[in-house]
């Protein structure tokens, strides 16, 4: 709780962003480098994310499990493709009880590996179809350039994974899991989103398809929502998941794999976060209403607390998580900003004279000033309380959605788009091939996010080598 | 869903215990030694345990954080009796990221050491206590010998660590926990538990004061349930955890931890089960109960399947856990051993002539045969079953208290208490001295388990050495 001033969001995005997670007591370094902890106030906000994903996930028949941590070195080998993508960042176990290991063991960087392999063993008949799984926990990648939220050695996600009796299951799956991951983040997160497939230089390692969410931070930079994965047959051949078909002949099963990881905490941050601090979307957020007492006299001091107290239960009642900032020693003033740079949605002022009238000062973190604040009866709080967070999540995502559209462009030709990456999103024609995405990434710093799934239809001319294109794609530089 | 029978429970407990955790599908063995992978049906038990305690844990202030699981060598070596106690079961990572790491790293045994460091930091003054703090994840111990859920290498827990002002309060935090861990184990997990004081040697490797909960298995065995530690300023004073007193001066915390692992599940199995398998609680079972469609023709099906539709939206309605069997080509008699075996508290048998009557047969878990079955009209079906399953919840506790005070025995000398271990608890006056504790544990292969802070109160003789003592204690063979 430090006094200094947050760099200005509009003049050092970044160094914002750094402070502004520490300050906000949402997350600090760890002493191990590039790993993290995410402290209580981080850490209630993911736990709204999980339910809210959680809730959904079950909805549509998907169990939770447990696989463990260590994985042994050799099940990395067995899919080509992983292999290339993991080796690189694999922490290994090589001593365990004072021994050395005669198989190193690797913590999970993802599970699809032995996951397969155990779904060899419980997989038999086409009885057994669907395996619709997921699991909470935390994988760890070394990575050299490190971020809080953003990209970390460990971080905590969950990880889907089904296998199907046929290609267009498992297809309709992991599109499914994307329009999933798409309502959370438009009505829960307030994040518009752009769902769409990969390049093949930017697919998950061992996925025949993989399929994206990607989204437009306050800097216009794009960042990676989350990803669903059409995993064809690769790990059920490398693995051997077969099963027996009504006919009784024996298949591989079609798998698909799906993620969303504390990096949705980086998004909400960037997206709607201003020069005060955190703008947290009601849904998610850990408190949606702060009451802040104010008084002089011990006199007065009763009287507040006491009002303060019943409309804090009234609050709870009504199922709006509510916080009572009771904290000696510091002003109204200070606390004001406080919980504005922690974005709580709506903070409520109560005062003798308030207390009075029975009535209270209501201020709304996403408006500023005085045009946020609107006066309302001690008796119609709860309601008013519940409308202003409905409409705060309404207004949140529509600002956001503003924003990206003011920031997306189409250029007419490739010095236009050079431009358009410079500064937002270039929504342009793209032939397909790997060496224009090669040459607009060298060139530009922009890669290709995605194919989005939403086309205009139509034919054009690559952005960049001018040859007939029959989709557009998003391209930006990206976190 | 083998067809073959379970072990008797009264012949082999201990295959009866290993089969049926794999029959019933809770757990499996993980491909790398001593590791396991929690099925659905187990992670969903489990969650409804992180649920019954997260409750009471937010309730009494404490909030979730998550701590990385890579922790440097050298912290384990900081604290003196920390290192020597598990430094022997760590597993360490030496390479990352393709390179050799210049310090080691170890996969979290437990995290007092990290937690240490970092409260270094964000502790400053006597306003920031206390702190109180859990997390949910898992932890790695090399253990050799290892069994599904009561022994595993990675296993699943809850750890609180919270840091105080005062020796007062942070003992009185270690004894609320432990409380708190009774209440969840009597009503929620229906197991008879005696809170009480470890010994010395059995104590947490760090601690002043380790409390733990002690259970009998339904083989007489003991089973430690959880612990709760005072660890005085051991910790403190390893990592420098201080902060400003109220005078101005700088004092060390005094701090607590406190656990409870995926190892109650494998209580809860050994409690409750019979020969049929499972017999869960009905607070923490994943389904409360299960209809089972009874048919012949496929217009019996129509009509039965008509009606235990409507009945499972009416017990979900009253937030009752249920589950429908729709499963094909089983026979009805096959799935109520299924049932059985996975310990669902109540079936609800519905066949053609139930429907006609608008009534159905209801078949309690916990009491075999035609003595747990009632017939109950469709209308109230919601209302009887919520109040068998409050019956079911109390008798299961009831049962398991009553056979744990009938293998409780009082020996009158050493004889008696060699006989009495060998077959369950011995509750006997103990001098105190590790010597005596050694030398029963040597003699009788029973451990001194833990001093009941409920005393019978006056004073005897040890039941070892027959020296003056002062306090009773709990000895059995343990798991």
């Amino acid at each position: 709780m430090s006094e200094l001033k947050l760099p200005a969001r509009s003049e050092d995005f970044s160094e914002w962003y750094n402070q502004l997670v520490l300050r906000a007591e949402l997350a600090d370094y760890a002493p191990v480098r590039g790993c993290m902890i995410v402290r209580p106030y981080g850490w209630a906000l993911w736990e709204n994310i999980q339910q809210a994903l959680d809730r959904r996930f079950k909805a549509t028949g998907h169990q939770n499990v447990a696989f463990p941590l260590l994985i042994p070195r050799s099940f990395i080998d067995k899919e080509k493709h992983h292999v290339e993508g993991f080796s690189p960042e694999l922490a290994v176990v090589t001593i365990g009880g004072g021994e050395e290991l005669a198989e190193p063991l690797v913590i999970r960087p993802t599970s699809e590996t032995i996951i397969g392999h155990m779904w060899s063993k419980w997989i038999q008949s086409y009885r057994d179809l669907p395996v619709l799984m997921n699991q909470w926990n935390s994988v760890v990648r070394w990575e050299l350039r490190t971020r809080l939220f953003l990209r970390t050695l460990e971080f905590y996600w969950q990880e889907g994974h089904t296998a199907h009796a046929t290609r267009e299951e498992a297809e309709a799956e992991t599109r499914q899991m994307l329009d999933i991951y798409t309502d959370f983040a438009v009505n829960d997160a307030a994040i518009p989103v752009i769902p769409g497939k990969k390049s093949d230089s930017e697919k998950f390692a061992g996925a025949d398809t993989t399929f994206s969410l990607e989204a437009m931070m306050g800097d216009c930079k794009a960042l990676q929502f989350c990803t669903s994965h059409f995993l064809g047959q690769n790990f059920s051949k490398a693995f051997e998941v077969r099963y027996l078909d009504k006919e009784g002949q024996l298949q591989h099963c079609w798998t698909t794999s799906w993620g969303l990881s504390t990096r949705v905490i980086g998004a909400i941050i960037m997206v709607h976060g201003d020069d005060q601090g955190l703008v947290l979307p009601p849904k998610l957020a850990p408190y949606q209403a702060v009451i802040v007492p104010i008084f002089k006299t011990d006199e007065e001091k009763t009287i507040v607390f006491e009002t303060a107290r019943k409309l804090k239960a009234d609050l709870v009642k009504a199922n709006i998580r509510v916080t009572l900032d009771e904290r000696e020693g510091s002003s109204p003033g200070w606390k004001f900003n406080d919980w504005e740079m922690r974005g709580v949605p709506v903070r409520v002022e109560l005062g003798p004279k308030d207390v009075a009238k029975q009535s209270a000062v209501l201020a709304r973190r996403d408006r500023p000033g005085k045009e946020g604040k609107i006066s309302a009866s001690l008796a119609d709080l709860p309601a008013t309380i519940e409308r202003l967070l409905v409409e705060i999540q309404q207004s949140l995502h529509h600002k956001a959605l503003a924003f990206r559209e003011a920031n997306t462009r189409d250029p007419k030709d490739y010095a236009e788009f050079k431009a358009a990456v410079e500064t937002g999103f270039a929504f342009s024609f793209w032939c397909g091939r790997a060496k224009c995405e090669e040459q607009i990434k060298e060139e530009t710093k922009a890669t290709m996010r995605c194919i989005p799934l939403d086309q205009p239809g139509g034919e054009g001319r690559c952005i960049c080598c001018g040859q007939p294109a029959k989709e557009k794609a998003i391209f930006g530089r990206a976190y």
